[in-house]
């Protein structure tokens, strides 16, 4: 997808984008900051099963709602639906980015992407983007959290 | 802020919009449409105060987080805090819109605008937009039931 002769990058961030809140906002806004001038950000959105996978349960908004909610957002060029069989390394042979932003949470995507690159020798600057602190509910899991409590009151 | 000598319509549209969904984002892309080509969206914000009083409960996330996520859609020129003493009349005197779009929940609001602008005699085009339908959670509320029922399988 991407062009190496080009001026413009592109970046590459993914994730499960569960219940939309600021926080993943400013870290795709700093994501594509990354990228220089013009660059265009591409966002990778976990499957259902994938997160079901890896969390052990399905996210709360469905793989289509997280996709275009994220693909509405002004700071995100194009988003897609990863691979049914997850593989990172798929996923940078597909798109070919010049920068890989990962965030805070995660650490282990991050290793894997570093160890690809690495191994290959790859013309890719992988990023880790550290949490945006502003609001105590820049967290998807929180925000589940702070619904039940407010329920249980 | 509206200027009736300019061709570019303001549209105008509220809400809480509490735990962003897509059934937000057409509502706003809907409303957009409504002013036609190269219209203008703001969005005005209802303050926590207010969602309390009128929900007899605050919203899950912070006025200025709401607000802030709102404003960085694509579809969004503009997002800005209702008045802490909310009115209606006080909103339209104030950004002067040509349209103003009220979606499927705010039956209510969209009694009391009509008559403000009739009373008047305003030169304002009042918009009730239907509920996109696509998605059993395009609503905040069902988001919230879901997240609850999920926690005490």
């Amino acid at each position: 997808m991407a062009n190496k002769c080009r001026d413009k990058k592109i970046v590459l961030a993914s994730g499960v984008f569960d219940l939309l809140h600021l926080g993943h906002v400013r870290f795709l806004e700093e994501a594509k900051r990354q990228g220089g001038k013009d660059a265009e950000l591409l966002v990778v959105i976990a499957r259902d099963n994938t997160v079901e996978k890896m969390k052990g349960r399905k996210p709360v908004m469905s793989e289509d709602q997280r996709r275009a909610l994220v693909e509405s957002l002004k700071v995100v060029d194009e988003a897609v639906l990863g691979f049914e069989d997850f593989d990172i390394g798929d996923v940078i042979e597909k798109i070919k980015p010049d920068v890989i932003a990962l965030g805070y949470d995660q650490a282990s995507m991050e290793q894997q992407v570093r160890e690809y690159v690495n191994t290959r020798n790859l013309d890719i600057k992988v990023l880790g983007i550290r949490k945006f602190e502003e609001d105590a509910l820049h967290s998807s899991s929180k925000i589940r959290q702070k619904i039940v409590a407010d329920f249980e009151r």
